[in-house]
């Protein structure tokens, strides 16, 4: 039993799933290899879409842009042997039947919208690795019991809107929405080919999908500070936000002695602080975030009467999340406000759950990653995912590789290429795995 | 000897200015009053220009209710027996003569225009308090041995820009300087009958003026929390303004770990800690103020790589200014800045001079209370007034009654009937007294 056969032993044991050990030991043996050369380049293509003079890349979804990667995609898609379709929402699906009949599918994709002044690899690596996984089957003669699909998630940085149709969760309210480029959702998803007025056709029941996988970057500093280059995501870590306010009075700075100031602000910098001391005051992964701050009337001369400012906190336990805010909250009112006599009010405004990765699915990626002869480490996803979606209706599981510098969301986003050769590797062991479910 | 009389021989003897004892004696039981009733009338018909349904006034400098109030304030004036002029500054001077020729003149007043939104007291109390103390001596047949002036300087509220007039200290740049109201202070002073063309004409030399008084609601809280009626001000103090630039690094709030967060805004929470600890860290009434605050993208899903700040210190003593300056300024560069690598700069924006308060005259504010049986105590005024034009070129005594709250700039700003009645009293004591030098 060579190293990896004996983790995975371990792995599957203490799961109480172990059935599979002799068929795992001959896969693992007989894994096909993506082709490296060939998704790098792949992406590199794609990035000619929305190309910005910062070497990243501006293709807001519904874009000319988008349209025209989406094109280019497809063609992708169909060299890879895949049946190509786009769905009610505008997803398009690029499709591989099973060797079994009356099985549900086993799917992997993720997005190639980007965030305004964007980069090339947040959402393009997940797609750009589940094609080349395709095309590996296809040019090794593989045919997996399920069906697989490869799918483009229309419009994920614009609320995962491509995603979200699959279970249903799209309101009037969504299709109303103006999009970065301003047109709603509505017209956006007509544009790519979507049927916006049926988007039941989109919509997966429990049971449709077996599994679902999405490779992505970590979009954080943590893989690389560690040195790890697959990260075996725990799950995506729920979100609450709040508008606080803080209200004490205005005054002039001149007259107004130090001892009888109701200083908002100082009270909103006490208040950043005991955010930052109750996130890390107990062990483990929550993060807790001012990231706007405004003080009225808002003059060199004037001492704050008001303060506004947003709290978010994530974790993947919703219970750590709401413990956490309860002991801001407390805290905030019983010391900072009594102190100085300042109103604390709490308004919650957003919610996203968090979603686990399925068990089996994390131990097929930890495994692949061990097969491969790759450093891995289990990390929770601290940014939202297309998989966040997929989890209403099946369980998954989600590839971290690293993102040079921990920068997302911008012209300077970078992964290596053999981290993203490696991750797509990852991606295609893991499916014939999970295949085997 | 009464108890007055004792207080004032202290006061002198410790001056070393003891030489008018006997007549001072006498003064202090011939004093004439002044009829409370009317100034009060007077200053609730002033508040009729510019009213505004909060109660209070929007009297902008150069305004057609800043031109009606001070037509009203010129009739007013004349009734008094004052000679009316407008220097070419805009500044209205109600002179009356003494009896002594060759002799420099007292002067009194203040300004009568308002910020927007602003109260009924700032400026006006002074400026009828001086009209009534003249009325009062015209009553009494008292000529005194100078000539007095009670002035209303033009733009208080602006930039002092009537005062500033006096000590030549108005350069093309102020001319050219929008006001409030859309018009330069070019134009403005044009439309109040001044000719900015001719200023070095309302400019006034060392020795042209003996002394100068102003009476002014306090703008603060301290001598209502203290019980006292009477503000013997010791100078007003000078003011420094930076602009403090914290930069960290902009990152996304979910997949940045808190341990490795160069997060701006939690060194500018620290900052603003670090001011409050430093400006009451030592005995004094030194004030510092962060009124203004951004973060930088400014999103409540990202952590913010900048934030800029104002800083504001407050104190009689510029030399306390720098002092407390440099350390806080040292402290946030070596213990906040190094410790979560931020960058901390500052840009030195504004100063003013403080402006010390003339000893004789403190001491005449004091001896005048004293004499009316009125409560009192030294404080400094955190506020600019035009005494600190003043100062560049005559010895200045300010006078304070309590704004009830502490609040100024705003509807709500109020003073009780009896204390400007108290106000205008001890500043006709203290003009009498001033005489005398």
């Amino acid at each position: 039993m060579n190293r990896s056969d004996f983790i995975y032993m371990l792995l599957t044991s203490a799961a109480g799933w172990g059935t599979g050990i002799g068929r795992w030991r001959i896969n693992s043996f007989n894994q096909p290899s993506i082709n490296g050369k060939r998704v790098n380049r792949h992406l590199k293509e794609l990035s000619e879409f929305g190309k910005n003079p910062e070497g990243g890349v501006t293709r807001s979804a519904y874009s000319e842009a988008d349209i025209k990667a989406r094109t280019y995609v497809r063609s992708l898609m169909e060299k890879a042997g895949l049946e190509v379709s786009t769905d009610a929402a505008g997803n398009i699906i690029g499709r591989r039947a099973g060797g079994k009949t009356n099985v549900p599918v086993l799917m992997t994709g993720s997005h190639i919208d980007s965030v305004p002044e964007g980069g090339n690899y947040d959402g393009p690596v997940g797609v750009m690795g589940a094609i080349e996984a395709a095309q590996t089957l296809k040019e090794n003669g593989r045919i997996l019991r399920h069906p697989l699909e490869v799918i483009v998630f229309a419009n994920e940085e614009g609320g995962k809107t491509g995603s979200r149709a699959l279970f249903d969760d799209l309101t009037e309210k969504d299709l109303d929405l103006k999009t970065h480029i301003g047109i709603t959702n509505h017209e956006g998803i007509k544009r790519i080919g979507g049927a916006p007025e049926n988007l039941d056709q989109a919509v997966r029941k429990k049971g449709d999908i077996a599994a679902f996988v999405e490779l992505h970057v970590e979009q954080g500093g943590v893989l690389e500070s560690e040195g790890k280059t697959i990260g075996v995501v725990e799950g995506i870590v729920g979100i609450k936000r709040w508008i606080v306010t803080i209200e004490g009075f205005a005054n002039h700075a001149g007259t107004t002695p130090m001892d009888d100031r109701r200083d908002a602000l100082l009270g909103g910098a006490r208040f950043v602080e005991l955010v930052n001391k109750v996130i890390t005051g107990e062990p483990g992964r929550q993060v807790g975030t001012v990231g706007q701050i405004d003080a009225a009337p808002g003059a060199p001369n004037v001492i704050p009467g008001e303060v506004t400012l947003s709290l978010e906190i994530r974790d993947l336990s919703m219970n750590k999340i709401d413990r956490l805010f309860d002991e801001i909250r407390s805290k905030a009112k019983e010391t900072i406000g009594r102190e100085k006599e300042l109103d604390f009010s709490f308004n919650h405004i957003y919610t996203t759950q968090s979603a686990l990765t399925d068990n089996r699915i994390k131990e097929f990626v930890a495994t692949s990653a061990e097969e491969l002869n790759l450093s891995q480490m289990s990390m929770p996803s601290g940014a939202g995912h297309d998989a966040q979606s997929i989890a209403h209706i099946a369980p998954i599981g989600m590839i971290f590789i690293p993102s040079v510098g921990g920068i997302s969301h911008s012209p300077k986003e970078y992964s290596r290429p053999e981290d993203i050769t490696a991750g797509a590797n990852v991606l295609l062991h893991t499916l014939l795995k999970m295949d085997q479910i």
